[in-house]
């Protein structure tokens, strides 16, 4: 018989801070560029395309000595059946060195933060450092999740205009955000006025289900940053293609943006190929260039890793034991 | 927040009973042949070849209406160097109706028992009803497993044999399998006089880990069924290929033991081919027939699926439910 530490949404959400979790995902995004950490294959199926669906994303990280999963299900109508939300999930962690589990976590608030952390870390090493002005398409968790990585990364932003097709909930997310950060302005505006807010912003967070890109090429002036974050899947697309050949392009996985990416439909037209992609771990360790000038436009895509999963999970593990928080089983 | 059941060994041991886990078994057998149930891709990973690995194991069962998985393990030295057990792992079990997660389960106990299961099932459906010898090579985990299930089909068995290499195991084997079952003769017997047994046994169960054959066709009679049991990876072999051809051939999946299982030998070499090997759900079902008469050779290969541990899981986290074991946590 052996322990395990069990924490829920709660004890997450007392136990893990962005900062850290910004820092935990850039050492699993320099393992796995370096090859010191994998990953396996992704499971992904459809009992009823688009309603119902479950995932499971695995890998190690050697260096960390830790290995692990996350198992999701998707059911779009839980909200309106059952009351419960479309997602969930669980986080297994499994120590190399022993082969053991050591601690299995709520899957939805790592995800959230993972994501957050993912796109302050694309825009922490892309973006302007003078960025102040920022476009978030998409008033949802992912949505929040991402301006709380940002204002830690970039001190000086402070206006963030947030877009979506659903005026209360772009009201709600005005609201709460402005009492989080009273010293960021925030503004609601609709799809259809989307063209002035593209072509006046320093970081585009785009975290949609689109499959139709709504970013026109023609609206994003030089220097723009941007952060793809809700293709994931075949099919799905925010950007329009045509801005990647000019573009610094740089995925926390260069398989998986080019499968299934925000970068997929430019690399399937052949208007870039896999060697103008970097990798964020090699940004980070120096390896590949960052950005290049004022000028430029960068775009992170970031596919999500089950890595950035597994070292969260395990800072989470770390805080929560220091703390005593959770709840230990016996298996 | 919602909860979930966590059930360890010690639950495992009060709520599961090899009766119905040899049922529930069955269902998945079922399921799987006709369709109703499918595997995802094994995820398996050497760190350190034979010394270090793990694995993952998942799939679900539309009928049964659950999906999940296994993360299982293994490293070499622990019990050496750590005091623990080689293998650990554990099992979670998804809704796919409401796509949450509903149970976190120990796995090592559910291998056992539905890996028992399936030998049970195999000499069930294909072992002559009057059998009465067995012969078991390996005095492990699973060489018990694997009489605590036959001895539940097959009422008339008074007889068994456990070979193996290590004369202090086999002597614990005896021992404590005696004193379970009173009206069953054990006995011991050396890897080097191997050939009186097989030649004087009904049903041999092969649970070694060994890359090299060590049953020769020569000295199987007539009227044998073998349960191949440990075969479950890339060049493990028990049985001469030579008697395959001759044999009525089983398997729980028909890929998994034409790639990695107890027929990769014969099929790779082409003296069997891929429709000599019948599915046991078909089996189960009437849809292919098993033993033909009594003087056949049979040869069940168990090669292991999730939908197995699945189906046990379900069992016993019906069973925990109805008694109030093992623990809720709150996720």
């Amino acid at each position: 018989m052996y322990k395990i530490r069990v924490l829920n949404s709660e004890d997450l959400d007392k136990v893990l801070e962005m900062k850290d979790v910004i820092e935990a995902v850039e050492t699993a995004y320099v393992q796995y560029s370096n090859g010191e950490a994998k990953l396996f294959p992704v499971i992904s199926h459809e009992f009823e395309p688009g309603l119902r669906e479950m995932d499971i994303k695995s890998g190690f990280l050697s260096r960390t000595g830790l290995a692990g999963l996350k198992m999701v299900g998707y059911v779009a109508d839980n909200p309106d059946k059952r009351r419960i939300p479309a997602l969930s999930g669980l986080v297994m962690v499994m120590s190399i060195e022993t082969g053991r589990p050591v601690g299995i976590l709520d899957g939805m608030v790592i995800t959230n933060l993972r994501t957050g952390a993912a796109g302050a870390i694309g825009a922490k090493y892309l973006a302007r450092k003078d960025s102040t002005r920022v476009l978030v398409v998409g008033p949802g968790a992912q949505g929040r999740a991402q301006v709380h990585g940002l204002v830690k990364v970039l001190p000086g932003i402070g206006h963030v205009r947030v877009a979506g097709r659903d005026p209360a909930k772009l009201a709600k997310y005005v609201d709460e955000m402005s009492s989080i950060y009273g010293n960021v302005a925030f503004m609601a505006v609709s799809m259809d006025d989307l063209e002035d807010s593209v072509s006046s912003s320093d970081i585009i967070v785009t975290c949609t289900p689109s499959h139709e890109p709504y970013i026109k090429k023609e609206w994003v002036r030089p220097g723009t940053h941007f952060n793809a974050i809700g293709a994931d899947f075949s099919g799905k697309q925010e950007i329009e293609e045509d801005l990647l050949p000019g573009a610094r392009l740089v995925a926390d996985c260069r398989v998986q943006t080019l499968e299934t990416g925000e970068m997929q439909t430019a690399f399937r037209k052949g208007i870039i190929s896999a060697s103008d992609v970097a990798e964020i771990g090699n940004v980070i360790s120096g390896e590949e260039p960052g950005r290049s000038s004022q000028d430029e436009v960068t775009i992170f895509d970031a596919t999500g890793m089950a890595l950035q999963d597994i070292v969260t999970a395990n800072l989470a593990l770390v805080k929560a034991m220091e703390r005593g928080k959770g709840s230990l089983v016996t298996m």
